[in-house]
């Protein structure tokens, strides 16, 4: 099997630049559609947050804690640290008694326009509540002081990776080929896209246990907290508000999307080859409305995938559609 | 034919992302070494600027209104906005007679990191001075006063686009299929890779006539000033100083990247088919090497290809490499 089209830019009536990948959509038995190779192994990055945050919740560790909803979103959110973001991980980490230098995930610029400008213009650097990973990394020190664990919780042996991991491998049905180090230190653990397809449907149609109650929760503070998951202008943030709270959607990097739709029971799980964020975002944006949750007209739907490209002059010029036969 | 698999992206041990393109070798007869599809009909993009300044030169403007070097290579690049593209672009103009009101590219924000701070943080607006493209415009300026054609010089039908695309299907020797239009508004003409790397062969190995003669010197322009061509961090100015000149290399917006080698009397023309920069610039950088211009240890070919690629706190997550069989 080969990856599949998925996305195409056109310019001045000739096809520019195009982008392959895989995706599928699953309920809980397996893949019910599928786009290229449902078997191509792929790192989920941030795309599985919510997995990675299972431990925290089954362990009782968020309840001990007396995590809201709200720093539950963050948990499972790449964030654009704006102030709401990094002030609430902020007052999560003062709430343990921990602070900023207790993080393990470094420091890069927010992707937030108004908090980059403050930091740039007072010639400030950032901190690690900056990092878009950092709402991750509380839940780890939330699950750690719990669990009673050293400090460098982001080693691949520490027993928060390794409930991760189990968690991982549990919802995935699938024996992790192997991890990498993601950007903010922590393991990634790779799996094949049909796995991370049906573990999206599981959190979608999640079973009566602790597990399921678990997911159950995950998923609501992701739909209930949109903005806490990403921020304003992200794709993420766009899609579950224009879905009105129906459905979750997490990106990740090298451009993997997911999406759970509890009302359908059904996961989406997409990996574009080449990594670029243009075409995850518009191949999540087309599998949304080919399942009948995102309108076609909707705003978003332009925004991410079929408003006219225009340039510096406001000159159109050109477009991005699907390929034949993606998705439909 | 298909295109071919240029660069990969590992993790953990796992590829994790990769990118297709076509690649072309050419001397001035033709393709002596290709990858994918030599075929392919691009948009050369910002890539084909040095063809774009031929009338300028051709047709006397340059040496009627006194053009430098430096104004030369200014009118081949993609600049980065900084002070020194911007009050050179300005001067340019003032010397016209003309003002940053006559360009007709658009405002973008500059990619220079202290002038974008400047404006950031001054709260100012970018002007069309900043646009990338000012040079490339502030030629087609210095040629239309030459010709005495109307203001809107980026209409596909304006004396001065006519002129440049009678000198790009000139020096690809093909009819292109059309045009799209260019973020900074001027028609864009296509042409097969092929075709455009013959084109760069031309620039490498020119005929002793006008032609010929303009596209020395638009070489040696760009090769004597690589800062005007792109900007400090940018490929082309790094890899032009790390080639000590004896290279001119010119990159296109969604992954066109093109060399120009005098010595081998050889041009390159490459694009990567998803738009992605950071493999045109590791592709060129490969073939770079391939060719043997451009050291295998230099610092540059560690930057855009062969460095380990880190996180926030410095560990090694992964690296990019050349897929198999490219460009050996």
């Amino acid at each position: 099997m080969r990856s599949a089209e998925l996305i195409e830019l056109w310019r001045g009536g000739q096809r520019e630049s195009s982008h392959c990948g895989d995706a599928v959509i699953c309920d809980t038995k397996g893949v019910i559609e599928a786009w290229g190779r449902p078997e191509q192994i792929v790192f989920p990055r941030s795309s599985c947050k919510m997995i990675q945050a299972l431990p925290l919740i089954e362990s009782g560790a968020a309840d001990a804690a007396g995590l809201t909803d709200r720093q539950l979103a963050l948990a499972c959110a790449s964030h654009s640290g704006a102030r709401i973001h990094v002030d609430a991980v902020d007052q999560w980490l003062r709430g343990l008694g921990m602070g900023e230098s207790d993080l393990r995930c470094g420091c890069h610029m927010p992707r937030d326009a108004d908090e980059n400008r403050r930091l740039t213009c007072g010639d400030e650097s950032p901190c690690q509540l900056h990092n878009n990973c950092s709402g991750k990394h509380a839940g780890f020190l939330t699950l750690n002081r719990h669990l009673g664990g050293g400090t460098e919780y982001v080693d691949p042996d520490h027993p928060v990776q390794q409930a991760v991991k189990a968690a991982f491998e549990e919802v995935t049905a699938e024996t992790s080929p192997g991890y990498g180090i993601d950007g903010c230190s922590a393991p990634n653990w790779s799996c094949s896209l049909a796995g991370l397809g049906r573990a999206m449907a599981g959190f979608a149609d999640p079973p009566d246990d602790t597990r399921g109650r678990a997911m159950r929760r995950l998923v609501d503070a992701m739909r209930a907290h949109p903005e806490m998951v990403a921020g304003e202008g992200r794709a993420c943030t766009i899609l579950m508000r224009a879905m009105g709270g129906r459905v979750a959607a997490k990106t990740g990097a090298e451009a993997v999307f997911v999406a759970i739709l509890p009302d359908q029971g059904l996961g989406v799980a997409l990996k574009v080859t080449d990594g670029a964020t243009r075409a995850a975002e518009a191949a999540i944006t087309a599998l949304l409305v080919h399942l009948g949750v995102l309108p076609e007209n909707d705003p978003a739907v332009g925004r991410f995938l079929t408003d006219p490209i225009r340039n510096w002059r406001g000159m159109v010029t050109g477009d991005m559609r699907t390929a034949p036969g993606f998705p439909a």
